[in-house]
């Protein structure tokens, strides 16, 4: 293809983020409220805990705190209830993330639904979900807000554009189809059942890769002059498109790394610091 | 076409339901229980009196109670919530359905959020969707589970197959895309604002119509062979889609009257049901 693609480039957008943020910390730590995340993790995934010491990294570098709470492996998901519970009724905590995988003897999902609703900054309860696909709510998932601030920050169409997800997750692929549908695009979701994914994703003029496998989104699949969005992160770093045949049909792009990663943990920062502004207004207002 | 279709008829599958369900009611009945659902209006269209009043009979047949709350058009928010709050505290109601549409001045979505999780046998509220669309939710939107129930009671097969919906509302469009989701079908969800929806019908091999414009699908956009499923209720009993012209084309379709309609009556009846069972177990640990 002659024309190269705009290369959507998530650094870019995660630290405009960012340095808005640092002045709205500021701000809030001037009338005594510092925004803080609090963490959870639960085990010793190497992974699990590089993300979450990335996080508390990000946090620190706008002048946010963050509070660490490491649970050994063996944790029930009555005392992780527990946790989260007390963590829920701290008005010093302003969001809650419990990372994710937990312990396969965890029930993941009860310790999600256990976050109330406010401090919800990583979008995972149901009840967000919910709000957030209706149309109101106020913390969306964080790797779907990512998507939508990138597809804002360079101007991307949607209205009655033809967007094709692939993945059906609860904290991506699901929340992503219900934010593009709310912004006018007709919306389609596939997942590992889909029979004819080449077929549909020749008729896309969004595509969001949200699938968890490595180099899985062929460039032959793809309508020339797409726009493809990866949320794939895996091992090696390499998303869930295959990037270079990809690049030659698309008309914009993102990379992996520094597509929508970085972006992802900027508005796990936004969300908290939203939520501690909240907290403030209250305060002022009592 | 030389082969007719299979006329997929709701009254079938609502009177199956509801005669499993005269014999549950009976149960209840013996322990005590009386399965009751409250019914809001407020104001006075006449369509919505009529279609509190159907629910209110079909209660009647099946041995249910059902308790009728009119309010008059004047009523506001705060006293519709605190309606909403008092059948919410009482014990011997085990469902509520707010007649939609309320008077303009009133914030509906106020007041279906909140009708309690434990009693929204009509499934409009965002937890409700939110647990329901990620897989464990126990009252799912009504006319939702009623087209879920005829793609059931006939055998429709889903896995894997292209579900496109037309319509992408709270309580219709949103909730049975992420339904037919999870149960494996690649979703499409369409609006008035998609650009090319002929071309997206020519590969549905199932047609949700939920859009609320009579006779709005037309033949000539549908699959031969599709299965064709018609939540469409007009003036002069017209669907959504054009039934004679798709009738020709399509494997399956439910007629407007006699297809989802009925059926979406006896998923309220059962809900009910089963909100009183559940408070019948609760009752007999207690």
């Amino acid at each position: 293809m002659a024309v190269e693609p705009l290369v959507l480039d998530g650094k870019l957008v995660a630290s405009e983020i960012k340095e808005s943020l640092k002045s709205r910390v500021a701000a809030l730590k001037e009338k005594g409220i510092t925004p803080c995340l609090a963490t959870v993790l639960v085990g010793d995934d190497p992974s699990s805990a590089t993300y979450v010491k990335m996080k508390g990294n990000a946090c620190a570098k706008i002048g946010m705190e963050s509070r660490r709470i490491h649970l050994p492996k063996e944790t029930t998901t009555e005392e992780l209830l527990d946790v989260i519970g007390e963590l829920n009724d701290d008005s010093s905590v302003h969001g809650i993330l419990l990372q994710h995988p937990v312990p396969h003897h965890i029930d993941e999902r009860a310790a999600f639904e256990a976050i109330s609703i406010e401090k919800d900054v990583d979008g995972v309860t149901s009840l967000g979900f919910g709000q957030n696909s209706l149309g109101f709510g106020e913390y969306p998932s964080c790797t779907p807000a990512a998507i939508m601030s990138i597809i804002d920050y360079y101007g991307v169409s949607l209205e009655g554009k033809h967007a094709v997800v692939v993945g059906r997750s609860p904290i991506l692929g699901k929340p992503v189809s219900m934010m593009l549908l709310n912004r006018n695009a007709t919306v389609t979701t596939c997942h590992s059942y889909t029979e004819n994914l080449p077929d549909l994703l020749a008729t896309a003029d969004i595509v969001v890769a949200a699938v968890g496998k490595p180099n899985f989104i062929q460039g032959e699949w793809v309508k020339e002059g797409a726009v493809i969005l990866d949320a794939g992160y895996n091992k090696g770093n390499v998303g869930d498109i295959d990037y270079d045949a990809c690049y030659e049909k698309a008309s914009a792009i993102t990379p992996v790394p520094g597509g929508v990663g970085p972006v992802t943990i900027s508005m796990l920062l936004k969300q908290t610091v939203e939520s501690a502004e909240k907290d403030a207004r209250i305060l002022q207002n009592s």
